[in-house]
């Protein structure tokens, strides 16, 4: 009945598909693999629960109030100092504002940048939440082929040759869906090629922390080398999701502008999250707590492609994450993973079917399995009978 | 160097006024009218200790996790029996969606219904984070008149019938910025007027709990006669804005809109501050609370108002606020608030002058006091500044 009312671009947002999937993998007897859920035993309960009390004897009735847009000072300083110290980035606090987790930043880069029918390069597959948002702003997005070594530099040429991309939207550290990470020489070829084009590039990195292997840690694109990155980072991964704390560093005019979209958007984000993880950060270590998660979620990687190779057919590809959260599986090629997805949740296991994370098109022979959220037993129940669903398509 | 890529409708949004009075406000020194900050004694400190340790307790990592996009259920119950039990409204927690804060459910509203020129009917003056919100989603604002008994009938019928809004937004209780009521006539005749058009009726109220008389509490415009409204409420003004938490109140097709918008504006909001909340609610009696909060308002209120009795020249009006955080004063003709501010600043003084509140209207002789965050002497001595400032312009 309200049909007529809703504006165009509502009514262009991608179905609510995996939405649909949270929903059905609820059920406790799912073994989910759909999710991009931490594992709960990583959040360090004991000392934000110190840090609550730290928080309320220390700043009183601040904790409560309204707050400044850009976000708690001193959150915004823990950060500066970070990325100096790992990055050796030149930036002070303006260059950096608090948003109600990544996905907020991601709506406020489209509210602050898109125009309609501006172009966007996304790489292929790309994180779903990203084409959401921007869809609406009215983006048009242009997919750039993913290699297992990253960007598909020819593509990414023509692809600016031929489209003029205003914005560049990459998660070069174990990316969302894929699991891959972009290596040194990827990057700077992709550097090398956008640097003098019009483009502004944005790394969005909620994984780069978790990185399991003792290869060094990549630079991002371009570091220190232009102002024309905006990085996105989150506490999500690292500390606890459920606050819902994000930031972005950037340029201070752009900075500027993102906090005006903010203003519109929330006024500010929760600030007695704010004040919580400062205080959680000021007096923890947190390489230390991330040395945990590291541990954990590469033992958890580690049972999810034994499991792979053991029960998958062998005509069935997947990555090998070095990091983060997802592993990516190939069905041969004529394949659905939505059929296969179907046959899964009749025997109790869920994944998400590749078809979100492209733009246009369907019945990709792609997934997307989480392994953070599932202890081993499950994971190995899971694949076994996953496999069994693959023999059925 | 950023300009060529700033989206229109970022560089069209209104001015910064507002924050960059806010950035000077915060001046230890300076009496602040400006803001529209709860008064800080009235948050339940104590009693959210305790709702802390009982969620720590009772739901463990669950108030850290990613949750769900509509918000947290015993919320969402929470709110339907409240709104049962004091409007009677025939609603299930499938017609409410949690915002971060009510400024998203605006900036929600105006994703899933504005496209670029739609028309949105606001009253004159209207709430600024409201234009500055619809602005993003490039809106065109007719603004109909606010007079002491609400709005302006003869001109609503010419706007309507003119202009055709799509939306239109009222804040029916102790209004921002003027702090006016519409009486229970108005309301009625609103309703008259706009029930049989094609408009769906937005109605924000944030301090429509805190009623200082014992005048009856007011039904909303059109209360369970439509399915056209749509009901914005919050918890910033009653418990604490810190959490930013609102919600809004629709059609279920509507609140499946929303989460469709909502979850690309940041997938949901603070789950620890929506458990948190829920608690308090749960283990606390809100009423008595509002109590509370509402003689202290009253008491504020009437120190202001006292004031301008004592020191304002006669030819200044101002509004006698019967609920809410804000008083409206008129200069007289010709006079310009902006230029009056300027004066106030050399004096220590702040307020709001009205432009921000008005669409395309500049230099105009009215202006917006806030009592709830200043202690009574602040508010004599702020007062009396105030008046000499007049006599300075």
């Amino acid at each position: 009945m309200f049909e007529k009312y809703f504006s165009k671009r509502i009514k262009n947002t991608p179905s609510s598909f995996i939405r649909e999937i949270l929903k059905v993998t609820q059920k406790p007897e799912i073994i989910s693999f759909a999710g991009g859920l931490p594992n709960p035993i990583s959040f360090p309960q004991e000392e934000l629960k110190v840090s609550m009390n730290n928080i309320s004897q220390k700043y009183g009735s601040k904790i409560y109030q309204y707050s400044t847009t850009l976000g708690l000072d001193i959150l915004r300083e823990y950060i500066v100092e970070r990325y100096k110290k790992i990055w050796n980035m030149d930036i002070t606090i303006e260059n950096v504002i608090i948003t109600t987790g990544s996905q907020q930043a991601l709506d406020l880069i489209g509210k602050t940048f898109i125009n309609e029918g501006d172009k966007v390069l996304v790489e292929k597959p790309s994180y779903l939440g990203l084409l959401q948002s921007f869809c609406m702003y009215s983006a048009e997005f242009i997919q750039t082929k993913l290699n297992d070594d990253g960007l598909d530099i020819e593509e990414l040429k023509e692809n600016i040759k031929k489209h003029k991309p205003k914005l560049a939207y990459l998660i070069p550290n174990f990316q969302n869906p894929t699991g891959l990470t972009y290596t040194k020489e990827n990057r700077q070829k992709v550097f090398e090629t956008i640097k003098d084009e019009d483009i502004l590039l944005i790394q969005d990195d909620p994984y780069g922390e978790l990185r399991f292997t003792d290869d060094e840690r990549l630079p991002y694109i371009g570091l220190n080398q232009t102002e024309k990155n905006i990085y996105l980072g989150s506490f999500s991964k690292i500390v606890t999701p459920g606050m819902r704390l994000g930031y972005v560093i950037a340029n201070k005019e752009i900075i500027k502008m993102l906090e005006t979209a903010k203003q519109a958007s929330d006024l500010h984000s929760n600030i007695f999250g704010q004040y919580l993880i400062a205080d959680y950060l000021q007096n923890n270590d947190l390489d230390k707590h991330i040395e945990k998660i590291k541990k954990l979620y590469k033992s958890q990687a580690k049972s999810m492609t034994d499991a792979m190779e053991e029960y998958f057919p062998k005509n069935i590809k997947f990555t090998y994450p070095k990091g983060g959260m997802f592993t990516w599986v190939t069905l041969p090629e004529g394949k659905s993973s939505v059929k296969l997805f179907e046959k899964a949740i009749a025997k109790n296991v869920a994944f998400v079917p590749g078809d979100p994370f492209y733009v246009n098109e369907h019945d990709v022979n792609t997934l997307r399995l989480n392994y953070t959220n599932s202890d081993e037993s499950a994971i190995k129940e899971g694949i076994k009978r996953l496999s069994e669903s693959i023999k059925e398509i």
